[in-house]
């Protein structure tokens, strides 16, 4: 078994070496500029790991990793786009660098090239992988419009959002552990296994990023602490507050989350104080670990050696103890 | 062989069946709306008569036509986002109707869509379906590319320009071809020719739409007459006008470009006639029928029988003696 600097390196030499002058360059520049960007590589290095916990060359997967790298980058500049977002990574996003008409087509093109990524592999590969994509893909779209219909709607329960954050960010850690599988022709079981341990990983990781929003060291989290609060995102922090508050604290909430004041340290302070005592800090918390157990426990179904097991569940285990 | 309305009514009635309530309703609403506008269904069709050109039961193909249907439609909603487009069909534009969000994300599940028609086909047949298209696909985005490129542009060559219109139309028809014939088995050469029968075609027919744009007869034509004309667009017309004319034409040419009178009325008349005095409407023409030629050269390479053929050249004959 190779360690993750071993992936993290062949998948950027693929990358660079992938990256080259296309004509014409106002459609492909923009696509060499995103992908450039930097990043920590996350799914194409799960794809590799997965690929060679089922014996296979890792090497084989590097088309897969690839593809799953570009369509995460294409969901990036259209997303950059609907979000209105000036940055990413702490660079211009794709459509302030160029402008809007850019970013829809050469996301598009992204798009096209993440299926062609799969074209070296054999038919019965090819499918499997291609039809994995679409699935994910679609899922991906429709995570981002109920994120979007969130923005509009008081009454989000917490299986929607749910549902929503597996959509918009889980389904692409599960199809990127599982396109692995497929290279390495796993086992159907070990398909299914392996991309369910992804997908709850992935939901775990997506509140913990809610929780880290709020609740993470402001020296190492990367991002503004407190920023969904002064956005007013309705996380899972918030969802919770909701369903345990007091009416005066729900009350207080609900203003505070109708408001967006130029200095947001009260608000900010306040709403923490909220989210700490109604329980929804304790509440998200325990669903973090929840998520995580019930990916971990999904490893015990795995056909692979105990070794092996091992070094997905210290992966796991990295990922959910960032402090950042 | 079947006739023409018989593609037709199986393709609209296997799209009626497509078309369903889906969730979130925000995402595929826009989706069904734009599918549902209409239109002559000319590259589904051309799918169904290929397979059927090749002995094959069209109806195999109705999914590899609803796909190229629901890929143009794609390309349909993010060009009117990118053109700015109020109306389509003499309907509103799905971002005119909804917003620009709306546009780009029901857009890219549109995309998605189309490679998803192909799954129920086997492995080798899906392959070679999502290969073509996916190279197809590229080349429409690519052909939209120089489109934009050329608008600001002064030296755009002829050869420029029919590379433009052979990726941004053309290929899909040739594309929506070979797919017929990939479904029906044909063999690769017959696959080829079909899809160079198809891409001729499809250049002589976007250079008849240029030709028309000034000299259609406007109680037949759809659009407005002249519309390029005002709009400052550099055809074939104006290129080969460009080509042809002495200096003091050209001067007058380039300074009717470079304004946007409010009543066009004079301008399109002495556009109109620089294009006729200097031979470029002959020149036109004369390309038209040149790539129309080049397309019916390539029936006799076809393994198919002469009635066949005569079908398919009776289509094409039908397509390009079309005075609207």
């Amino acid at each position: 078994m190779n360690h993750i600097e071993d992936y993290q390196k062949a998948f950027i030499d693929y990358l660079d070496n992938f990256i080259q002058e296309r004509h014409p360059k106002n459609l492909y520049d923009p696509v060499n500029y995103i992908l450039n960007l930097g990043g920590k590589r996350l799914r194409p290095v799960l794809t590799l790991m997965a690929c060679d916990c089922f014996g296979s060359d890792y090497n084989k997967a590097l088309d897969a990793a690839l593809s799953i790298e570009v369509f995460h980058n294409f969901s990036l500049v259209h997303d950059d786009i609907m979000d209105d977002a000036p940055l990413r990574r702490g660079k211009e996003t794709v459509h302030e660098k160029w402008d809007i008409n850019t970013g829809i087509l050469s996301g598009d093109v992204m798009l096209i090239m993440a299926y062609q990524l799969f074209e070296n592999y054999k038919p019965e590969t090819f499918q499997a992988l291609a039809k994995l994509f679409s699935k994910t893909a679609t899922e991906v779209c429709e995570g981002q419009q109920y994120d979007v219909d969130f923005e509009t709607r008081d009454d989000v329960s917490i299986p929607e959002y749910l549902k929503m954050i597996e959509y918009k960010t889980a389904v692409l850690v599960g199809g990127a552990m599982k396109m692995g599988a497929i290279v390495a022709e796993a086992s159907e079981e070990d398909q299914d296994a392996i991309y369910d341990f992804g997908r709850f990983l992935g939901i775990a990781f997506q509140l913990q990023d809610d929780y880290l929003d709020a609740f993470g060291n402001p020296e190492t989290f990367g991002k503004q602490v407190g920023g969904d609060i002064i956005e007013n995102k309705k996380t899972y922090l918030y969802l919770k507050a909701k369903e345990f508050a007091s009416e005066g604290d729900k009350t207080k909430l609900l203003d505070w989350f109708s408001s967006q004041p130029e200095d947001a340290s009260q608000k900010i302070e306040d709403v923490k104080k909220i989210f700490t005592e109604t329980g929804a800090k304790t509440a998200t918390k325990e669903a973090v670990e929840h998520y995580t157990e019930k990916a971990f426990s999904l490893l015990k179904m795995l056909n692979i050696s105990e070794e092996k097991k091992q070094v997905l569940k210290q992966f796991g285990l990295g990922l959910m103890t960032r402090k950042v």
